[in-house]
């Protein structure tokens, strides 16, 4: 019985692609809707590699187009890590088309989270994966989803520990500063899964081959994506690759595996702290400052790796 | 034998007048120079209280006097916290005059750093324990200095814990964020000991009545002025206070109760996370950013907080 309704707000990415089909197999959710946002690649590349992976693994779930720069007119985003996630986003798999002869939601990314949203109110879990820009964008549009969501559960910021693209930021966050402190200072549920505890969450290479020998095609072709990132990842990690957005996905069907720590979220959007995820815990005591009055939101301290793990790959393998 | 020479820069300030009988009771400590920094206090009143600390425990070392405010003009300092460190900078202790009667050092606190530490080229080692104001200073007056000072030790910043005047920055780096950056950034040997472990490092009600008893009248008026201090933090400690700036003096002597990591410090200095350290950590890798080709710096992440408060009561208490 489908327990969960989710939209999937993602830029497929690699790890992108293992959380899509997460969600679509484990049994207790129910994916409503995919969004697409620019980031791993450009928001034509996301948006076709959704709609790619919609029709390949033949997922139910409609995908609309969302936002392909920042929200903030002064961002000009760099050029897409193609050395992470591969000229196509998708690990430079072969059989990724050109186009794909499917069309998205005429909606845009916005519109079709609050027209969701309010057909389903207190019901959708938006699960956030990519830049956040389409979901301040949501905000701005529609301040009233923030009663109507039923939580926000983000990959994305690094409170404890260094982030990915400087010692002070994560790559989600960073690229689109504003929107984060948007998401995370809205009255709305934000649940924040990090590279604090991201960076415990590794698939080795014998483990996805696993998975793809019991899952089958699909779970073959996910691991045929992933061969790119996991060589990626060899300056950091002996063998496999973090799992990053899946934890998200986790989170939804399995909160018991991670331990929150609850305070008001800011995001810095100046200096050398571009993108940083601070938080003040809820309890401690400081001169009045741009926390004040701002909702206590919940930031993973700690998860059961090895349990998070397991689920995965008994989700991916379609046990 | 003393072995180690000693500039103390310093705000009285109720720990810091701990840290100073600390390093002027240590046998292996020559204190050399005292320089006064504005922050707990006024700059008068830090300067007639290292004065007046001077005569009341006839500490040989000559006291000068240093900056009353930041280094960047546009940074404005709001009142003492006096509810920290009582109105007159020694928690309100009785008898101390409104001044006192000897004189400072004729030459400005960042002169005095330099001479002294042109006198003894690699041989002093700057303890600072306030604002880093004079050292930006004399660094700016003097860029041959950072070739001849052994080491600088500071009590500063909050690297993977919350701070202590925002959820980011902690007093002493926040109080002038971009002096802190340039001592920080300079090319010689900077140890940070902040709040990661500073905040580990109790000395209860019990332990400091029992260094007054053993350690006599210098001890005793110690424990007096540190009455106020050890009110105000009954809202985080249920009994004592944080030693602070003694820790950044114990490193002198005893560096090997310390774990230190490497890599580049900046210091934030806009928006939110202003007044943030934030370390690259040696062997992580990022985009090109502020803190490349910076000096590889020690901030340490781990302290053996027994051993040092156990080495602190022992020569405060004359032992
Ligand atoms: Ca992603
Ligand atoms: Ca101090």
């Amino acid at each position: 019985m489908a327990q969960h309704k989710v939209i999937f707000d993602t830029d497929p990415g690699v790890d992108d692609a293992m959380a899509l089909l997460f969600l679509d197999q484990h049994p207790d959710i129910d994916l409503v809707g995919i969004t697409s946002v620019f980031g791993n690649a450009s928001i034509d590349t996301t948006t076709r590699n959704a709609l790619f992976l919609k029709q390949l693994w033949a997922i139910d779930a409609p995908v609309a187009r969302g936002a392909g720069r920042a929200v903030h007119p002064d961002r000009v985003e760099g050029p897409p890590p193609t050395f992470v996630h591969g000229d196509n986003g998708l690990g430079n798999v072969a059989g990724v088309p050109d186009s794909v002869d499917i069309a998205p939601d005429p909606r845009p990314a916005a519109q079709f989270i609050i027209d969701l949203v309010r057909a389903n109110p207190g019901e959708i879990s938006i699960v956030a994966v990519g830049r956040m820009t389409n979901l301040a964008l949501a905000l701005a549009l529609a301040p009233d989803i923030v009663g109507l969501v039923k939580q926000v559960v983000i990959m994305g910021g690094a409170f404890d520990v260094p982030g990915n693209l400087s010692p002070a930021a994560e790559a989600n966050i960073i690229g689109d500063p504003e929107a984060a402190d948007s998401v995370m200072t809205a009255d709305w549920k934000v649940v924040a899964i990090g590279l604090d505890v991201t960076h415990k969450t590794v698939m080795t290479r014998a483990e996805m081959a696993e998975v793809a020998r019991i899952g089958g095609p699909k779970a073959q072709f996910l691991s045929d994506v992933s061969q790119f990132y996991i060589d990626f990842y060899q300056h950091i990690i002996a063998d496999g690759m973090f799992v990053h957005d899946s934890c998200a996905a986790v989170y939804v069907v399995a909160p018991e595996l991670f331990t929150l720590r609850r305070g008001a979220i800011r995001v810095s959007c100046e200096g050398i702290a571009v993108g940083q995820t601070i938080q003040k815990p809820d309890g401690m005591f400081f001169p009045p400052g741009p926390w004040d009055g701002m909702p206590s939101q919940s930031v993973c301290v700690e998860i059961d790796a090895p349990a998070v793990m397991s689920l995965i790959k008994k989700t991916l393998s379609g046990q």
